[in-house]
C-alpha cells in the first residue's frame, strides 16, 4: 500500500529545524512510509547533510522557491505564492504524488490553498477543522475548531456526518456517539442555529445523543466520541482549555517552588507528575484534519516542536491507512441521498 | 449604612441545609449585615432551632409558600409561583426592604423573575451574567455567561459598559482593561457580531485593549480585567474550563493513587497540592451578578455547599457597599448621552 506524505518543510514557527527531525523519526518508525520534503532545496539539503542517506529511497526533496509567512493574509498567499512550500505540498496531493500533506504553516492560508487546489467533496459547503482532546474517557474528537465562524444548522449537520465517518474509521467504533455543543442539556436551551441543527441530527442515521456542555470536551458525565460546534465556539473552547491547563500547570510549579520543603516534595513526586503530564501532553494531540476536501491535509500547530510535528505526520499516516477521504465522500453521498428521498 | 440581603432560602439543589449555615456564617463575620431568609417558615424555624437566637435582630424570616423547581420553565415559574421563595426574595429588593437578593435557584426562572419584577436600567436591552474566574494575574471578570444566546454587537457593547463599571467599583481599578473574546487577535479574525462590537468599543471611552482568545480567561499573554462575550460563547468557555480542571484533578488523583510509592509521595505533598487547589477552588469564585437590572441579584451555583453559598452572599455585600447598581445606571446614562452627541 502506498503511503506517501508531502511535508511543507518550511512551514511553522521553526521550519526545517523541526520538520526534518520529525520526518526522519517517522521514516525510522515506519518502513512503508515515503516522505517528500517540500521547500528550499539548498536549505533542506544542508539540514539533511548527515542523515539523508539513511533513507535515500524514502526521503525525497521537492524544491519550492517561496514560503508563506505566518501572518500573511490567505488571499495574498493564494495569489502571490504559487511556488510556496505549502502550495507545492498540496499540489502533490492533488496530482496524486502524495496521499496526504502535513503543514505547520499559517492556518488561514493552508485552508484557502487546500480548498482552492483540492476542491470540496460534493455536497459539503465548507471545510471544517477536526482534532482530538484528552478526556477522562480517553479522548474526544471535536469539530469545527475555527475554520467557520458563522455556521448554519446545515453546516453543523455536515460536520457531524464527516466527523462520524472519520471517528468510525480511525477509532474502529461502529456508531460514534455524537454530541452537539450547547449551553445546557434541555431542549429549550441554546441559540437558533443549535436548535435547528439538533432537529437535523435527530432525524438522521447518526448516533446523536443530544446536547452536551463545554465540560464534555474533557470530562462530561457521559462519554461522547464526537462533539460538533460552530468554529467560533469550538475554537474559544479549545483555547479556554489550553488556558486552564496552563494556569494549573503554572500554579503547581509555584506551589512546589515555594520553599525548600516543597521543592524536596516536588523532587519526590516528579516522576508521578511527569507521567501524568505526559498523558495530557498537547504535543501528543497535535495535528488537526481539514475535513470536506477531496484530499488529506493535516495542520500541525505552528509552534510545534519535533515531537509534536511527528504526531501530526503519524495522524496523516493513520488517516491514509484508514482511507478516510474515500469513506467520508461515500458517506456524504449516501446521507445526502437519504435526506433527498425523505 | 444599610446592608440587608434577602436570601432565597429554599433555592438550589440543597435548600435550607446549605443556605442557613452559610447565612449564619455571614452574620457572624459582619455585624452590620441583616439577612432576610425567605421560604417555608416552619421548615426554616426548624432548621434554625438552636442558632437563631444568636442573631435575633439581624436574622429575619419572611414566609413564602411556594418553591421554584430547578427544572421548572421560567415562564411557568413566573406565572404560577407568585409566592415562591425566589419571587418574594426579589420583591423585597424591589420594594426597598432588601439591598440585594441571593439565590441558588433555577437560573432561567431567577433571571425571568428578576427582570419582570425589578425591570431593566434604561438604555440596556438585556441583562447579562457576570462572574470571576481565577487567572495567573489574580482573576478575570467575564460576561455574558449564558443569559443571552443571540447577541448583537450593541448588546456586547452594553455588556462592556456595565462590566467596566462593576469592575471599577469592586476592584478599585480606574480604567479596567476590556478584551473582546474572539478566535484570533488580528483584525480580520472573528464573526460579524464581534467585528461590529470591536468598532463600537474602539470608538468608546472604555479602556478597550482589543481581541483576546479563550486562553486569556485564565492565562493570557497580557492581563485583562474584563472579557466580553456572547452568552453562548461565554458559557461554553466557562464549562470547558470546568471540564479541563476536573480532568486534571482526576488525573492527578489517579497518578498519586497508582501504587504504594506514589501514595506515599502524595501524602508528602498533600499540603502543597491542597493549598494550590484552594487558590483555584471554584467555591471561592461562586456568585454571578445579573447586570442591567434596577436591583442587585446574585446567582449562586445550584449545587453550592455552605462555603460556596457564603461566597455568593459576600459578593452581594461587596456590591451593595460599592453601590454598583447606582454606578452602572449613571454610567449607562452617560455613555448613551456621549454616543448620541457623537
Amino acid at each position: 500500500m502506498s503511503l506517501t506524505i508531502s511535508i511543507d518543510a518550511m512551514g511553522g514557527d521553526h521550519g526545517p529545524v523541526v520538520t526534518i527531525p520529525a520526518s526522519l523519526d517517522c521514516l525510522k518508525n515506519n518502513p512503508d512510509l515515503i516522505l517528500i520534503l517540500v521547500g528550499d532545496e539548498t536549505v533542506l539539503k544542508q539540514q539533511l547533510a548527515n542523515t539523508a542517506g539513511d533513507f535515500k529511497e524514502r526521503l525525497l526533496i521537492q524544491h519550492a522557491s517561496q514560503c508563506v509567512e505566518m501572518d500573511e493574509s490567505p488571499s495574498k498567499a493564494l495569489k502571490n505564492k504559487k511556488d510556496s512550500s505549502m502550495r507545492v505540498a498540496i499540489n502533490l496531493v492533488h496530482n496524486g504524488q502524495a496521499d496526504a500533506c502535513v503543514s505547520a504553516g499559517n492556518t488561514g492560508a493552508l485552508m484557502a490553498t487546500a480548498r482552492f487546489v483540492l476542491k470540496m467533496i460534493p455536497g459539503i459547503d465548507r471545510p471544517a477543522i477536526i482534532s482530538t482532546l484528552p478526556s477522562i474517557y480517553g479522548h474526544t474528537h471535536v469539530l469545527d475548531l475555527g475554520a467557520n465562524v458563522d455556521c448554519t444548522a446545515e453546516h453543523l449537520f455536515q460536520f457531524a456526518v464527516m466527523g462520524t465517518e472519520l471517528v468510525r474509521a480511525v477509532e474502529n467504533i461502529e456508531n460514534p456517539r455524537v454530541g452537539l455543543l450547547n449551553i445546557g442539556e434541555e431542549d429549550v436551551k441554546g441559540n437558533e442555529q443549535v436548535k435547528a441543527a439538533a432537529k437535523l441530527l435527530e432525524n438522521s442515521a447518526l448516533n446523536y445523543i443530544g446536547y452536551v456542555e463545554g465540560d464534555s470536551l474533557n470530562a462530561g458525565a457521559v462519554k461522547v466520541d464526537l462533539i460538533v460546534a460552530d468554529g467560533f465556539v469550538g475554537n474559544v473552547a479549545l483555547k479556554s482549555i489550553e488556558g486552564a491547563a496552563k494556569m494549573i500547570s503554572n500554579g503547581l510549579k509555584m506551589a512546589f517552588g515555594k520553599n525548600m520543603l516543597t521543592k524536596l516534595a516536588g523532587l519526590i513526586v516528579y516522576p508521578v507528575l511527569k507521567s501524568f503530564k505526559q498523558s495530557i501532553d498537547p504535543r501528543l494531540y497535535n495535528g488537526a484534519s481539514f475535513l470536506g476536501l477531496r484530499g488529506l491535509v493535516i495542520k500541525s500547530h505552528g509552534g510545534a516542536d519535533a515531537l509534536a510535528f511527528k504526531t501530526a505526520i503519524q495522524l496523516a499516516e493513520l488517516e491514509i491507512k484508514k482511507d478516510v477521504i474515500k469513506k467520508i465522500s461515500e458517506q456524504v453521498e449516501k446521507s445526502l441521498a437519504l435526506r433527498e428521498s425523505a
